[in-house]
């Protein structure tokens, strides 16, 4: 096995994703120390439970001497995360950060961030719709690509520093991708964040007819609302975060969406079956691009939820 | 293995559900003889070279002294099927089919009916994002529920023949359920028929922003989005038939949507993190109650889209 890319690893945030980095990290030899502090007791003890790492009792003393400061938190939590831990990062440590919006994710870190350490956000777009230290494996990183949004004063002094965290993130199986932060949020609006926020909403609307319904919503919901309810599972915490967080793209998406939408019901009232024939084969195209992308595989798959 | 439910059954239409019925009645044991039709020759071809049946030169000769004709064809397509079959079912014959939509398919095919057969009409709620005769597999019916929507005479003058229909979806490992047309109409509409129109068209909303965003937008569509990509590769033809035959139901649900939509879209707006946590959380429970119910295993699920 290779040197590890970082001798030190602080991570903050024990949950899916503090937790399968920890565990990629070890699996993978990416690090060689690892630390690991959750604002929240009882996650500290399950992660120590589940041998994550060294379980710290603050954030600083995590953070302590480390070479890169890795916080997975809700991206509300970044600005107070790092203001925890910006008096114990050493001269050259790097800070990152692994939240679904990363404008902002830049701005509420870099407030608090000293000059002597080096800010590139970052972006796994890996996960599941489980929660908690127990729900993290080491391959969830695996062959997903992990975008950094370095600015472009770290891009650059600092061109070293991203070569060793892309490095970091190679090693855990991702595939590594530079992007700048507003670029990084539309692109998200569309593929993540909007189809979560329709998720959860279709959820909460059959929930109210649920009662109508004497539990026939739940009993039948095999043809494709289930995997609705799968989406939308995912931690309500990091989700409100994401929308306050990334507000223009979701509202210029949701938007563009509810206007298209207006379409389509204005078909169905109508009876207009070429409109809809001509729809539905247009979204069947765009399937078909991503097949032939050869991105399709489970293992790429937000779909893959259960651990290998 | 018991006597088959039929000694023969015709399948007209074959789809991904016809050759799934016809690939499962033939494994199982449910049917004796098999008779195909295709309206497309090119069809009825590909059928043949998977030998999935006698494949016949018109709907008639395949309804030809069948106990069962299983009309496996889109919404749409019914009436005229039925009209095509009706002079040659024999007295007794169960005419039935696999729609999504129940109320309008009874109508289209009541029409044509002639009164010495029994009209029995059926949805099997599986499937997957593939069509054609090669996407057929003999389990996809496991587990899976089907709804039987017999009429009230059907109900008091024929009950042995809703019971034969359903030993013969039993047969094929499915648990049937009988119910009012209109009710399967409405709990589909929110289950099954809004989801895939939701999933048409977020990808449609991204295909056109696909052009802005230089492919992204499919590169980094793991989070989410992916899943409504499968969903949208459903077949066309059969989802426009779908939603002009449930077009009340599908009105009334997607008015309820685009009201709890606009709701989450102004907590959006004016960053009110409590209206969306608690919708997310509340979104989460119903997924709770799918899972205590458990009905979330993979087998019954939606995403059952590679063969076993």
């Amino acid at each position: 096995m290779a040197a590890p890319v970082f001798n030190h690893i602080a991570i903050i945030g024990a949950g899916l994703i503090g937790a399968s980095v920890a565990r990629a990290a070890a699996s993978f030899g990416a690090a060689g120390r690892i630390t690991l502090y959750d604002a929240d007791a009882d996650v500290r003890k399950r992660a120590g439970a589940l041998d994550l790492g060294e379980i710290c009792n603050s954030a600083a003393d995590a953070a302590d001497g480390a070479d890169c400061v890795m916080l997975c938190v809700p991206v509300g939590a970044l600005g107070a995360s790092t203001k925890a831990v910006a008096g114990a990062l050493k001269p050259g440590a790097i800070l990152t950060d692994v939240g679904s919006v990363k404008a902002k994710a830049h701005d509420a870190m870099a407030e608090h961030c000293p000059d002597h350490a080096h800010l590139i956000p970052g972006h796994p777009i890996a996960g599941t719709e489980k929660s908690g230290p127990e729900a993290g494996f080491n391959s969830l990183f695996q062959d997903a690509w992990c975008i950094l949004t370095p600015n472009s004063v770290v891009q650059k002094n600092y061109p070293d520093k991203i070569v060793e965290l892309s490095r970091f993130w190679e090693n855990l199986g991702s595939k590594v991708e530079i992007m700048d932060a507003g670029q990084h949020d539309r692109v998200l609006a569309i593929t993540s964040h909007l189809p979560h926020l329709i998720a959860y909403n279709i959820v909460s609307t059959a929930y109210d007819m649920e009662s109508v319904d004497d539990g026939q919503v739940v009993k039948y919901s095999a043809g494709g609302f289930r995997d609705f309810t799968r989406i939308a599972a995912s931690d309500p915490t990091m989700w409100r975060d994401v929308f306050l967080n990334n507000r223009e793209a979701v509202l210029e998406t949701l938007g563009r969406f509810s206007e298209d939408l207006a379409a389509l019901q204005r078909a169905i009232r109508y009876g207009d079956g070429d409109t809809l024939f001509n729809e539905f084969t247009r979204a069947r195209g765009i399937r078909k691009a991503i097949l032939e992308a050869g991105e399709d595989s489970d293992a790429v798959n937000f779909g893959r939820h259960t651990k290998p």
